[in-house]
């Protein structure tokens, strides 16, 4: 490929609307162009990295007896309704009417669709277990896309879903993708990826791992024990907090505290910390408003994915309205009272405290000396925090938590039944009985995975691309190609390279200075760039330069193509 | 892979829904399932033949200097606004809100996505020629569709769109791609595929070519000329009638036909041939149902899109109520008459014409002597006939036409400049001018393409899939495998061809019957059929068969993989 005919422009400035650098140099590098919110599209370049990653996915789970399959985009709104998922998801599932007004989805994820390809089929024991995956366009439409590929409407991903007859059988297969998922970012270049434990949300079913690569532009929060490993995301984190007890209460005392409305300001007047202090976070209930109202110990905050999976139902922060009977800034568990009534929840790290700080519910006071056990009784206390940095690991029970961003990568599910009985799939066991399958689901969005190599691997002048999925393998740069011995040697090299099956592209404008030719080498970041330059061939060599800086060699003309692909392999080699 | 893990189930029987032989064989080989009115979703033998095909056309076009991008399947309206096709595109462009109730449409094709792409960066005559073109999947709201993957509403296609600066140079593009097509057809096993002239319809532009298979289910119908060799789509071939007077004109003669109301029975009843005799049909225009009443002669029919085509608005068959003055069966040139007025079209097929028989506007009466020139005055003749078997070619005149039913594999249009003009891509030309590009497009249907290959190669037993596209390159049958000395020989053999890099589908399953293998293996059809058995081994053969019958060969089973490395060889030289 030459580069002069290469379609899409290159940039020198970072464009304002781009806050993450994958994004930034992906719309510098003439890789992507924005089409509307959380919709783009891809120039060759990104297109010829996907198509990488797609194979070395495809690749993975082929060896993991992966049989590739398609479903539809498109698909009728009656096997969401099956699965009850029509109803239950919210207005990231794009519905729609055809022509015919039948009611009609856009695919976001292919449960339903898998289990009606396979439902028939699978009527027996003795074809367990089997996975099926396809690599299809997916349609969510996300309220707030962001970060170029990082988070989008349209996106590309590989879903699998696997069928077992038995627990023990789902968790061996789980084990082997899960395998296979970390050969798959090792060969993409991102061995460095983890995977950590996850909530499933709207999956459904138990166990579920997210795979992460950690960078701080990362939209996910993860706790790592610095000490036994332990890792999972925030959402999933088991917040584990020791109290102890003051000797003595002190009496349930009113203070009159005007114009203090926060924690931190209600402890800076009280002189105590936030630790001895109760804190309320008011919700509502997003059917019908109905409020929710959590007691947690001053410097913790809640965990609302916890909040809702223990709820059973979606709220939002709450609209505190004057006939509501709450006193924003003073609500405190001792005579609280909303008018038609309110959710009252205590959050575990208020176990086993006394002499605590809280709202009066009432305009301008507080109490101090609140003893919960004393002042309102035995309550249940519920684990709503997120976990902290320097908190307790669910696991050691060390004081090692650290808390890091990441971007998720990929993700693992055991469904369990969830689907299987829900759309009604049996098969018969050995002694004849129906039995429902136990299902396992694996996804991996392929432009996010592009979009995550490129922010672990850039410098400020564009993408380091590893071998395996980089646009070509070969930039060639031939500068001052008005000269004839250079545009001689570089084409004699381009056309060697290609006959020997290498990637090339080759960089032979004349109209551009050696500078520009640099510059758009770093942005289509291929690992091996090659300059045929006045100055080298006066020497009699070739540079042969990383694009990572690692090594830069001069070689003579004839010892260029043996080099190349010496390095190729060695740079296909996987790092684990 | 073995073939006792395959999903997807394999039927003896027909499937009485199926009305063309390749639906049947893919639905009873377990190639693809029903999940809505035109959806499918497919199994791996039609995902690995669809993969193949891609990576066929993926070659082709990269040989002609495509470059490969990806567009999005969910497109803002706005996009569309601006080429005009949201207007002009009836309900088969699906259209839908996002949840911010933004307007969003289905990519059907993507002129509109491709000029957008490009639009910045071409803006200089020194970026000219390129082609970019995608994989992707389309949407199409079809009203009626029909023949398993022959007509669906989602499917994947390969479109392609190339830019140029010069009418000539699109011409020499578009022959270089009409090129490559041939290819891809050739190297997909049916290079009888023949291109015709055809109408470019929602396109716009002027030439155009569709790649058709001919075959008895096709949906489309091509005028042939047996003579010359032209060949064009039923729609834009132009239809010659050459008449001559009867050398007296007789009078304009009322005549009483109770009950007569077709041509048929006119003609009948006054014993002269159809061709003496002026037909009247009748449409309305679909926005307003204004009338559009087309006189044409007798034994010919109207050609709809050339008739939508004259009048730049879509229209459908009148429905002739009492009010609007038409007499239904009765419609003639003398004398029509039509409350609110309606347009009044006469075929050419009319031209030099007397003495013909035609409505009189009155209920139960004809006239006969019609000469439109003398009783209705100087018309404008117009060609809007479909061109008929045995009828003139356009192209030598001779009276040579044969039209035959052809499935459209691909199509490619000269665009002009429809798009790029609507959507303001300019370029800076040699001397500083704004100009607009000119475009082509092309276009290949990968599901299409699979199932006319099986109309083209099956038999009753299941698809014969050619070399180059098949599920799987060798089927290995081990009759038997409960034999010791069967499992082994085919155990080693599927190991042995393995290693060697063929694709290998191998049947080891013990509970059944060599029949019952033998059709399994006819359904999936692929080239090279190996069968291990205990009478084979006692004779110290494995016999190596094709799937199309042209060969069965018995070998030592030593033989075999290097017999079978040379055929594969052998049946992958493209054959034109």
């Amino acid at each position: 490929m030459k580069l002069d005919k290469l379609v899409g422009d290159r940039f020198k400035e970072r464009p304002s609307d781009c806050n993450i650098d994958s994004h930034a140099l992906m719309v510098r590098g003439g890789y992507m162009k924005y089409v509307a919110n959380g919709i783009f599209s891809s120039y060759m370049p990104l297109k010829r990295v996907t198509r990488k990653i797609e194979q070395i996915i495809r690749e993975e789970m082929d060896a993991i007896d992966g049989q590739e399959v398609m479903f539809p985009v498109v698909m009728p709104a009656t096997m969401w309704q099956e699965s009850g998922r029509y109803e239950s998801i919210g207005s990231e599932l794009l519905r729609f009417s055809d022509r015919n007004k039948a009611q009609m989805v856009l695919g976001m994820t292919h449960e339903e669709a898998a289990v009606h390809l396979v439902r028939e089929y699978a009527n027996s024991y003795t074809k367990y277990p089997f996975m099926i995956y396809q690599i299809q366009t997916k349609f969510r439409d996300e309220a707030r896309p962001r970060g170029g590929l990082i988070r989008v409407r349209e996106f590309t991903m590989k879903d699998a879903y696997s069928f077992h007859t038995s627990q023990e059988d789902l968790e061996e297969y789980y084990y082997r993708c899960h395998k296979a998922y970390e050969r798959i970012y090792a060969r993409a270049g991102i061995p460095e990826v983890i995977s950590v434990a996850s909530d499933s949300g709207m999956m459904g079913g138990s166990i579920s791992h997210e795979f992460m690569l950690l960078t701080p532009i990362g939209e996910d929060s993860i706790a790592i024990c610095k000490k036994c490993g332990y890792r999972a995301n925030m959402e999933a984190a088991a917040s584990i907090i020791e109290n102890t007890r003051d000797d003595v209460s002190e009496a349930l005392t009113e203070v009159y505290t005007p114009n203090i409305h926060t924690i931190e300001e209600i402890c800076d007047f009280l002189k105590t910390p936030t630790d001895k202090s109760c804190k309320a976070v008011v919700y509502q209930r997003n059917s019908d408003d109905h409020y929710i109202v959590i007691f947690i110990r001053g410097d913790l905050d809640i965990n609302e994915t916890k909040l809702t999976n223990h709820l059973g139902y979606d709220v939002h922060p709450a609209v505190i309205t004057e006939e509501c009977g709450l006193n924003a800034g003073y609500i405190g568990p001792v005579g609280l009272n909303v008018n038609g009534g309110c959710t009252v929840l205590y959050d575990k790290s208020l176990m086993n405290t006394n002499n605590l700080s809280c709202g009066a519910n009432k305009e301008e006071y507080h109490y101090t000396g609140l003893d919960i056990s004393r002042d309102v009784g035995e309550v249940e206390y519920i684990d709503l925090a997120k976990i902290i940095d320097g908190g307790i690991c669910p696991e050691c029970g060390a004081h090692e938590i650290s808390i890091s961003r990441g971007i998720e990568v990929g993700n693992i599910f055991q469904l369990g039944t969830k689907y299987s009985k829900s759309m009604g799939m049996t098969y018969l066991d050995k002694d004849g009985n129906a039995q429902t399958p136990i299902m396992g689901c694996y996804g991996i969005g392929v432009g996010r995975l592009a979009a995550s190599v490129c922010e672990a691997h850039h410098d400020d002048y564009g993408p380091i691309w590893p071998m395996a999925i980089a646009p070509w393998q070969v930039h060639i740069c031939a500068v001052r190609s008005d000269d004839a011995q250079v545009k001689e040697n570089a084409d004699k090299l381009y056309a060697e390279l290609q006959s020997r099956g290498v990637e090339v592209i080759y960089d032979d404008r004349s109209n551009v200075s050696a500078g520009v030719m640099f510059s758009d080498a770093d942005l289509l970041g291929c690992p091996i760039r090659l300059v045929v330059s006045p100055r080298n061939l006066k020497d009699g060599v070739i540079e042969v330069a990383a694009r990572d800086k690692s090594f830069s060699e001069k070689l003579a003309p004839e010892a260029v193509a043996d080099r190349v692909q010496a390095l190729i392999k060695e740079m296909l080699t996987i790092k684990e």
